[in-house]
């Protein structure tokens, strides 16, 4: 599965080329076959309540005669990216991308070299960096995400998400994401659902991966947003420049804000792993008819990581699961997942 | 067409579920071979330059021997709606909506009877609502479009688009579709085009019926949009009341800007009809490879309305195609069409 998502975009291009020759009944087939083999649609999820929870919800949801039927058009599931599909540890991938740019940033602007916060960042002292405040770290995104066309922006980010690699298991990031939710993504697109992400993280960013990583396509991305401003390069050329000012903050109340703008319809399923994803969970659940809601611990500190305070872990300010909202998950019914006891394994490389 | 499209949302249900039972090979067969019986796709079309531009395009980024190929995953098609997609004359729709409702919002707040221009509206003295300025129209957006949960404002809007009638031709404004263009949007997507709206209009109002009426999912559609807020009713429960913000205004420079944030992928094919919509086909035409712009021309006053400054037309402030808009359509390659010379029907009631 891995191997395929890292293929070169040449190959892709060959591959999905070959793929729209097929009549569409036949690749259908293939898939349906191929599904089969696999056995198991979550393989990756031991066997317990959590599991059974979404495979009740998905034959609920797909049997016409249930109840809790939902029309295929009707079925949208949304996720939560940092910690939820990946790992968030230890910062919001985004956020590494924007201190790995700085120095290229200085290069073409010397005058901030010696300004607070691009002067601490260039001085690769990690515990200096760490106690950037907030409206540093607003100042480190404006400069390293602003100021470029979005084709630059790409063209940059691009380069970064195919060679950065994760400290602790020197890999790419994007294989740092979690095989038991792309089974979940794949399990639901194969009963009809549509999936989104919805994330706190920068979505221009997540768009450019997020098809070959996790099948979902850019315009269903929803994600924390900046301002592009129309206009022409010197040759007349329409342009759109990333302009510093935020135009969607997708993080708490502005998860349901988002849905609604981006989406325009209620999901029927919703992903999430900490306080930033609260309210999409109660927007969700507030719907009619059937609802799932599922809620990620992490609580493997051996196989990825163990944090926030629901169940006395530590505090670590990423991704934070507090016991309140631990307590209202368990008072709504939420579905809570432990890594430790409900994943087989983590990552697809294992 | 125009029947099932306006089958009860029972039947619609019971159609959907039905559908939903077909294994989706056979499915696919019926579709294709009703498009046989119906021979051309695009039937109300006269043969001409503009028919064959669409086909042609269409058959050069669907083959893949063509060096115009795309990527079916890439092939997103946008659509200006007021005056590509249906009427706009004498006035947009949803401006007539919230005209309608004033009644309605005065009934529930008595203090604005007697303050403009409400007042105004509610002489319903024709002559002196046309001289109504921005600032009033944004009073009266404001008064009628916000203040109420989207959950309050989707019951009043589906209400009156279910009854309101226009009043030349007597029929629901959702029949005021334009048969031609409901044809591109069905053969684009038969093609593997994801058709998106891109509307001047609001976004939450095209949502309700953008599905049933154009085949566009709620989330395939783009518009000016006004903010929401999260919140709990008195018992608690979530609700996103609507705000007088708006948060995109989807016109002009603001449709690129609105596509890249909403869709994240530049078109290959755009589709307008006024000043409104020319960035949206300047920014299409920006890409590399296949790119297909078009812009209608409104000239057919004994069919539908005849308007716009270019080509000596009366200058009607609504949807304005202006001679220099024409002149950049013939500089650049877009294909103009004339709703008199190029479309053999306008209405499917016809």
């Amino acid at each position: 599965m891995k191997s395929s998502a890292h293929a070169s975009g040449v190959n892709r291009r060959v591959l999905l080329a070959t793929a729209a020759l097929l009549p569409m009944p036949a690749l259908l087939r293939t898939k349906s076959a191929l599904a089969q083999e696999a056995g198991s649609p979550l393989a990756s999820w031991n066997d317990g309540p959590a599991k059974q929870a979404i495979i009740d919800f998905v034959r609920a949801t797909t049997d016409r005669t249930s109840p809790r039927f939902v029309l295929p058009e009707e079925r949208i599931a949304t996720f939560d990216q940092d910690g939820t599909l990946w790992v968030e540890h230890p910062m919001y991938t985004q956020m590494i991308y924007c201190l790995d740019r700085v120095p290229a940033v200085v290069a073409t602007k010397p005058e901030l070299k010696d300004v607070e916060p691009f002067k601490t960042v260039l001085s690769g002292d990690r515990e200096a960096m760490a106690k950037l405040t907030l409206p540093d770290l607003e100042k480190i995104i404006f400069a390293t995400l602003t100021g470029m066309t979005t084709d630059v922006y790409a063209d940059e980010a691009t380069k970064w998400i195919e060679t950065a690699k994760h400290p602790r298991w020197n890999r790419l990031y994007t294989e740092l994401t979690y095989q038991p939710m792309l089974e979940v993504l794949h399990y639901l697109r194969a009963n009809a659902f549509k999936t989104f992400i919805v994330t706190g993280g920068g979505q221009d960013f997540v768009r450019f991966y997020s098809e070959r990583v996790y099948g979902v396509p850019p315009e269903q991305v929803v994600g924390s947003g900046l301002a592009t401003k129309y206009g022409y390069d010197k040759d007349g050329r329409p342009i759109l420049m990333r302009e510093p000012k935020l135009v969607l903050n997708d993080n708490d109340v502005g998860k349901p804000e988002g849905i609604y703008q981006m989406i325009g319809r209620r999901p029927h399923a919703a992903f999430g792993n900490s306080t930033g994803d609260q309210q999409m969970l109660e927007y969700t659940g507030a719907g009619d008819g059937a609802r799932f809601m599922m809620l990620i611990f992490h609580d493997d500190a051996t196989r990825e990581y163990a944090y926030g305070p629901a169940q006395g872990l530590p505090d670590t300010k990423v991704g934070t699961f507090t016991q309140a909202l631990y307590d209202e998950a368990k008072k709504d019914g939420w579905t809570v997942i432990s890594m430790k006891n409900d994943w087989k394994r983590i990552f697809a490389f294992e």
